[in-house]
């Protein structure tokens, strides 16, 4: 066990340290910035690339409502849903901090949004409450989708971390304007207390909420249609 | 077949909520938008990730013009033609909707084209219905040469999906200034009715007609050469 | 053979008539345009997907630097070597006039250089003949390489076109500036007589003999090194 | 070992003339330029073309901090670092001349940084030496748990290439601003002579450094935890 939570740590550091550190210290870079094309591509490649290199160890979930949802399938033990769901949320943080410590390494540095997601005047669009929460338990049900549908024993071997990967790229891709896109509450934690203004911590409980409340609907109906032959 | 029909609304809807989606919330953000780069990369990777999800319950057509080319070519059996193409169309308008529901909660939105496919002073470009024809058709009998042939006994089995899904890219990456890139009846009908103006339901027929067509004869000419040995 | 060469006809157009057709309808539309990312990664997946499609027919040439070198390693007979340079050099013409005639559908069409390659003045960035001639010979040369490594029996079966089609991005990636890139002797020819002010075909020789020397070296490198164990 | 030696060469070569090419001559041209993204495109896609090419004869490293990681963790003999790191750096420094080469023949050529690694004041972004060796040991430490963890046996053959390709596209995205990302030696001493002003081999230490350490460190983590069962 202790093996397979090192292995949610790991990913789960790199996800948010990648996927922010990208859209931080990258995205708005004058004239040659990568923007949301390639903030998109690098969460996408967080999980592609956490998923070979250590998927086969924890089963590379890296993200709460993949737990809940995997959980709600019945393909992932609920006693372990609370080992990793901490162990995720405690990398986010750390992934956050180590973010924090090199970006301001800058003369001049501020924080601003430090990739936090967020609603209403904090959505990047200007998108509301409503838009938000759709968006994200609409988005996060059908990335467990993906996860439950490319892991399934009737998809070839080996192309899953592919799949799953490039859908979080597309994911990022749709939701970025409306909000920030988090589908995955630990990467949402990670961030929250270190961007400017303190408004972030106290929009979290929709980025827990709506991406588990995705995440769960889409394990129950999986399993009530799809399992079935 | 409620299990197929099913894989396939799911997949259609993705497709057109997520490319769809990316047009219209993401493409044109001010300076850090997707552009089309970003469209081109979000329509392949929802068929590429359905493909993997679903594509081995039904196949995975998402399109009725990818459903008529393959029972052109005799891959895809005619009882099931017209269960399909109206599940394909359904779940296209259905995701039109909700995207619909999520962009209009923004303060001053405006729908504006709406991811509608056009041609002549509708084409984002400004290009003649001629063109706009000829592109869709031939864009459409290439995307179903692809599939023909990646799913085909002679090529290593899982990799279709990253070549059809990637193939869709490509086909984006060149023919969204002609007509928004349809190649999908299913996926022009989707959004039609949400544009402004009112003026895309009239262009529709083209975007049934050509990919259709395209569709078709490549199903035929797949069946009549590449098929025997 | 008459199925080889079907299938290095719709290869070849594929190639030019995406690669070419992304560049000159696409590059530079206003704000949203693909640019130059999106050039490169429309020609590699021209590759990557009638690799995917047709390669297990003809081998997936595409280009008569790829099947000069092919057969310096001894991986492809030289009797067949020109029927299928022929062919692939009417598909790329055909791809450039199907491309002209789509482009020209558009009030105030001009065709400029219409993707065309070019060194000296004619170079995107003003490079030399010297620079065109060295990038072009080294660039067919690794590509080769790509080529005649991926699809070696020592690497899981498979992979090839997603390493070639990559392959054939990087190396656009890379040399777009200096001579719009051609590496592919038919690709140039295909468009080169449609480009304005009549510079274009008296160029050809450079886009025929640099790489063809960079592919033909590649392969004799590989058949007295890489092969034997 | 010479043919191991030889993909070596070839494989650096590619990655340093591939990645630091499309930096010098791509990155920056006028409207079409490739920014950012593409540069870390190209960087990753020299090493998933290289690793399916010549990856099964030298095991594909193509950089010292690598090989330095895999003896730390067991998987590479000792004997054999010191001929890979010398082949490693000469194939560098040869990429960085001809590129050179290629890049002044155009009029008003001026070689800037010239894709060189720096920090504090040769930060593209302006950030400090301890952000730079921070950034550069963590995401080394990371760039040898995505090789370690993609080559294990425990991962279906054949998908490492693309971990760890787009796990170096992955980490260029996140770092460019920074250091202009090394964490390879042999890569930031290929082109370090070529730059303008002289300052870059004065600070070639830290690129040696930074991701040696975080490699070794990665490497010795990997044989303690991971490995064991």
């Amino acid at each position: 066990m202790l093996k397979k939570l090192l292995a949610e740590f790991i990913g789960t550091f790199w996800l948010v340290f990648g996927g922010c550190g990208s859209a931080v210290l990258a995205a708005a870079f004058p004239d040659l910035g990568i923007g949301f094309v390639g903030v998109a591509m690098a969460f996408g490649l967080t999980v592609l690339t956490m998923a070979y290199a250590v998927g086969g160890i924890s089963g590379g979930h890296f993200n709460p409502a993949v737990s809940c949802g995997l959980a709600a399938a019945g393909r992932f033990p609920l006693s372990s849903l609370i080992p990793y769901i901490i162990t995720q949320v405690i990398a986010g943080v750390i992934a956050g901090a180590v973010l924090y410590l090199i970006a301001s390494g800058k003369a001049g540095f501020a924080a601003g949004g430090f990739a936090s997601n967020g609603y209403g005047e904090h959505s990047p669009g200007g998108y509301s409450m409503m838009s938000a929460f759709l968006i994200e338990a609409l988005l996060t049900f059908m990335f467990l989708f993906i996860i439950l549908g490319s892991t399934h024993g009737r998809v070839v071997a080996g192309f899953a971390p592919i799949a799953i990967g490039l859908g979080l790229t597309l994911i990022h891709l749709i939701s970025i304007p409306v909000t920030n896109t988090s589908v995955n509450p630990a990467r949402s934690t990670g961030v929250a207390f270190f961007a400017e203004g303190g408004w972030a911590p106290g929009q979290l409980w929709l980025f827990w909420l709506a991406p588990i409340i995705g995440a769960i609907i889409a394990g129950v109906v999986w399993k009530a249609i799809a399992e079935k032959d």
